[in-house]
């Protein structure tokens, strides 16, 4: 892509400045009817080293009003962030509808400056293009507007701003050995941008590359397609919402089979002694488990879904006991907070994940968005639909970092759950654990039990599998999950 | 202190047992009344290597429901908060009222452990001491209740648990080479966390030290105070709320003479040809400066205050176009949100300060409490008052760790107010600027006069004085800003 690009494109000066400072006129307005159509625009600039990123953004962003614009620069990755999956630190940036971020650098850099210098072979490199596709992908279909801008300029024009900075005293610290390599090994980084430009090019998210050697064409071109991408993201809000396609599964997942929730029997219980026995065994054991955990460095998410009053919490707390608080965490999912509802619905739980070597235990999850949000009609069905993709496609993302996976479905009938709410509504140390809206969601049963079988249905994958726990029986359900956690913890560090 | 704790301390253990089993009961329970009744709860547990935190720590979030309970661990600080100040890692994780933080290890590690193994003088210990000193008294003054356990063991008893640590293959890698040279140093990390003890002995937050040879001693302890100082700190909740003390200002400030705004002439204008011509010649100024921070890392926190309409935006946007967009950020302070709303009120504000060498600027500051909360009585008349002192505790705090500090009140009189607002309602693209608030406020512009005096006599310090900027012309006001940023800066980067 890179060879189409007229280096030497110059403008008429005069002209363009002109219509440059009526263009900044128009992005301070249109900054309002973003907040107003709560469009949520990411820009993004990627290219060469003193293409001119850095000027470009602070000359556009002074034309926003700061309480809705954001700069990120997205430098390489802190300790911290290498504890992560690698677009995590990006995830965790994107804007809330209605703001605009502007990245400086992006997740591109990890396909294209750092398949380079990390030496990163080509299937690494291949699977990074597809974790970046599905990113933007998800970020399209949920509203977010993405404009990308390579910048360009030739390792002539490079070296020659290189050599003039450091000629300043006041500069010349910009200019690192690095970028120095960067610029003698011109034509292999070239390569590597062109394939990135063309691997990446998506109609949702499509490349824009600048021809930067005069700044005023590429001022110019850049203000345009801002303003144009704009115009046209506010023309697609205005057309009717998406329709709903049905759910659509691509075929690179592998779907186990899942019984019906009616085919459960719930005939499983376990004796006092049994059960004392098989714990005190059972913590024992996982409890060395986390230490070999994280001292391979192997991430953990425990993933707890089921009826209310199923024994989620009691089953979570017979884990945690067996766990060393500084290597994990609960995470209990109430309804969305404000901010987080004013994101894609997965970020809140991108920024729950554990660093490697940690435990992350979910007490309701990511599911809600086919369940409660499916149900109560807080998402179009297009939404919830598509929904199953993305938690697959995210739930990948976890596996290919290397996190072991473990969800759990707690499973108990109709009888049992009035009981137990009959015991919570008696007993006062209890009380606050009943509330109006377990009494109304149990109205509900036949729906939830028809969301559950779709959940298991299209989410239960080879390396996220589902498991139905029978708490019919708390002791026998909270044996099993121990089991199973330890059992998936020793398979993965048997491949270690 | 750790001279008189009798580490031999040992308790029946059948009955303890019991008790603590009654007590674990208590504690599930009392998480319901600290929730409903809103009280911050930190829980903080230092001591010897070895002496048993992390397994008291798990043991103790067993009895707190997830939902309200935190546990925070305080390793080493990483390369990012190595770039803030000593205490700003910690404010990050001050739990929200009606939530439980318990912190494993902690700021006390800065004055103790760190005291030796970096060769810290006594000045650099004298002062972080200080520092946590007021960091714990604005928490408990907010209502927090802060409970420090430190564990006690003699050098023996760490030795032999030391070696069975590493006797075992799972958990040698527990006991670091720094863990042995503790140990043999064990008369001087005695001396140093005996001293610390002393000097943060406060009765806001006193310590109890706990003899641990002996886990169920040790834990039946921690049980009691840990359950009797939330019954305690329910009880000051029932008291009457703390009555006005007036405004008491320690004289280790020293405050400087500041006029009364109706002294302020409001004459100063200037004409196009002399500011185009000043404003490009300071910038390119500025913009030379900023390289410099960034090179010396010195942090800059620059507070904007003013009437509405006075020209904030308009002053920072010219500051911000001489600056890196990689090196600066713009925090907009509206209302609060409901998560900031439930900490203590400077805690927003530490988390938006700038990392060592960045620049932050704030569009209306932490000065919102001494103004706006308390002309709308959004906090108790105490709580303002004790505001002027905690606001120059904390602008100390950023001078101690390097940062210059410029505040600006942005001046117009009433006329010129009428005259913006009115120019705003009727230019339409203007009209987003101007609310029903505003009318509002200005009605209140006599008590918000008052009120601005008290803060520039209360909070100009040598350290952060106030500049009162006259911005009856905003060219003028713009200029001003500039000079002063650049002024101070130059004095700043002089003294390196």
């Amino acid at each position: 892509m890179l060879d189409q690009v007229n280096l030497n494109k110059k403008v008429d000066k005069t002209l363009a400045k002109k219509e440059i400072k009526r263009m900044e006129a128009e992005l301070s307005v249109i900054q309002q009817d973003i907040k107003n159509k709560k469009l949520p625009v990411i820009i993004l600039f990627d290219g060469w080293g003193a293409a001119g990123k850095g000027s470009m953004i602070a000359d556009l962003i002074l034309n926003f009003d700061p309480r809705g614009c954001r700069v990120i620069s997205n430098a390489a990755a802190t300790e911290t962030e290498k504890r992560e999956p690698l677009l995590w630190r990006y995830w965790k940036n994107i804007p809330e509808y209605g703001q605009i971020a502007v990245m400086d650098r992006s997740w591109y850099q990890d396909v294209s400056t750092a398949r380079i210098e990390d030496e990163l072979d080509s299937d690494v490199v291949l699977r990074r293009i597809n974790s970046i596709k599905i990113f933007e992908r998800q970020l399209t279909d949920d509203g977010y507007l993405v404009i990308k801008f390579f910048l360009h300029i030739s390792k002539k024009e490079q070296k020659q701003r290189f050599d003039k900075l450091d000629s300043d005293k006041n500069t010349e610290w910009r200019v690192t050995e690095q970028d120095r390599r960067r610029n003698r090994a011109y034509e292999e980084y070239y390569q590597a941008f062109d394939e990135m430009l063309q691997y990446t090019d998506t109609p949702n998210a499509p490349w824009h590359i600048i021809p930067s050697h005069d700044k005023t064409t590429a001022k110019l071109e850049i203000y345009r397609i801002v303003l144009d991408s704009i115009r046209k993201a506010f023309a697609r809000q205005e057309v009717a919402p998406a329709l709903s396609q049905g759910i659509i599964m691509p075929k690179t997942f592998t779907l186990l089979d899942m019984p019906l929730l009616s085919d459960i029997k719930l005939d499983q219980v376990m004796s006092k002694e049994q059960y004392d026995k098989e714990l005190k065994k059972l913590q024992k054991k996982l409890s060395d488990l986390h230490n070999k955990l994280y001292r391979k460095k192997v991430p953990v998410v425990i993933a707890y879904e089921g009826w209310d009053a199923a024994g989620k919490g009691g089953n979570i707390k017979r884990v945690a006991a067996a766990l060393d608080p500084r290597g994990y965490e609960v995470h209990p999912i109430a309804s969305p907070s404000k901010t987080e509802l004013a994101h894609q619905y997965l970020w809140r739980f991108w920024n729950r994940l554990p660093k490697d070597g940690h435990i992350a235990i979910f007490d309701r999850t990511w599911y809600g968005r086919v369940m409660v949000e499916r149900l109560e009609g807080f998402c179009s069905t297009a939404a919830w639909q598509r929904a199953y993709r993305e938690i697959n496609e995210f739930e990948r993302e976890l596996y290919d970092w290397g996190a072991v996976i473990l969800k759990f479905w707690l499973h108990i009938d109709q009888d049992e759950q009035l009981k137990r709410f009959t015991d919570r509504q008696n007993t006062p140390e209890k009380q606050w654990k009943i509330t109006e809206e377990d009494w109304r969601n149990r109205e509900k049963w036949p729906q939830y039990e028809q969301a559950v079988n779709d959940m298991l249905k299209y989410t239960s994958t080879d390396f996220a599998p589902w498991h139905i726990i029978e708490s019919q029986d708390k002791k026998y359900g909270r044996i099993q999950a121990l089991k199973l956690i330890i059992h998936a913890i020793e398979e993965r560090l048997d491949e270690n």
